[in-house]
């Protein structure tokens, strides 16, 4: 299995929720944002490798996420870091915060 | 062992908490309510593998799921995860909000 | 090493910080309180297996903690999983609320 | 590798946060501030174990630390455990509070 990223997107509500993804670097510019829907009563399931809308994110380079929606969702976060032989998983839900 | 998801709930009330158990999938309709109760000043360890009514939780579905109580309950939600030799053990804390 | 769970505490305040913990089960009556104190601007690492005072706690008996104190405080929980060959490292931060 | 604490800090927005780390152990005094600036619009990752003014965090010591900012900033913790074969990796979010 490739390491990755990933987002998972929970919409519980009656409505579709339009969500940005803004993606913070060290040494660069954010991008994006990212558009995505997750439709109502839905889970979506993101892996940011595949994110190519306005560029790819690159690789091996360390980033961190601001995500924005009209609609309230859950978003939990998942590492899957496989360098070595046992994989290790890393999860946090996101940081909740009003604009 | 099995690859399983399981929630602890603690439930430190001096009064019985009613549990309604909503699971979201990615491209079907939700399934649920499961129903369970977690009695006063009492933990409750729950296997989603075991939840079978109204449906049993589908296997090697991605899904997420909206827990809501009568009582104020802590959530903390584990995956154990034993595809590879070693386990790796993933665990969030359920995302508290008031409907 | 042993299996073990374990609570990290940070007192940031100025002064002493006095810790009731009440450990919670499946199928038995609760125990505790047990009584730490963390001291002003110190923290205090607490092996579960060393508590012994008002008993100590069953092994290999699930139960949850619910952490009292009269100060604020923040807690790191963290389990140590050795049963395996490889380790692994489960940590949550305890689920903050006004009684 | 050598095994690691890292903070990321992200700080999403307009202008720069300037950043105080307070280190507080289980028998001394605390150390720092250590100070930091992460600029508008970037992530900083800093480990631990490169602080060193006022003065180095010991090593093999448990610590916690208190992180002050002029601006909102999310800071994720993570550890690298790499005393065993398989690394293990834990996360936590920061816990937020206004002074």
């Amino acid at each position: 299995m490739e390491s990755h990223e990933a987002a998972c997107f929970l919409n519980a509500a009656e409505t579709d929720a339009h969500i940005l993804i803004t993606v913070f670097f060290e040494k660069r510019e954010p991008v994006g944002p990212y558009r995505l829907t997750v439709p109502a009563r839905r889970t979506l399931h993101v892996r940011f490798n595949n994110l190519t809308d306005p560029e790819p994110i690159p690789r091996d380079t360390p980033y961190a996420s601001l995500i924005e929606s009209d609609v309230p969702v859950v978003v939990q976060h998942t590492r899957l870091d496989s360098r070595q032989s046992a994989n290790a998983l890393l999860s946090t839900v996101a940081f909740p915060c009003n604009e």
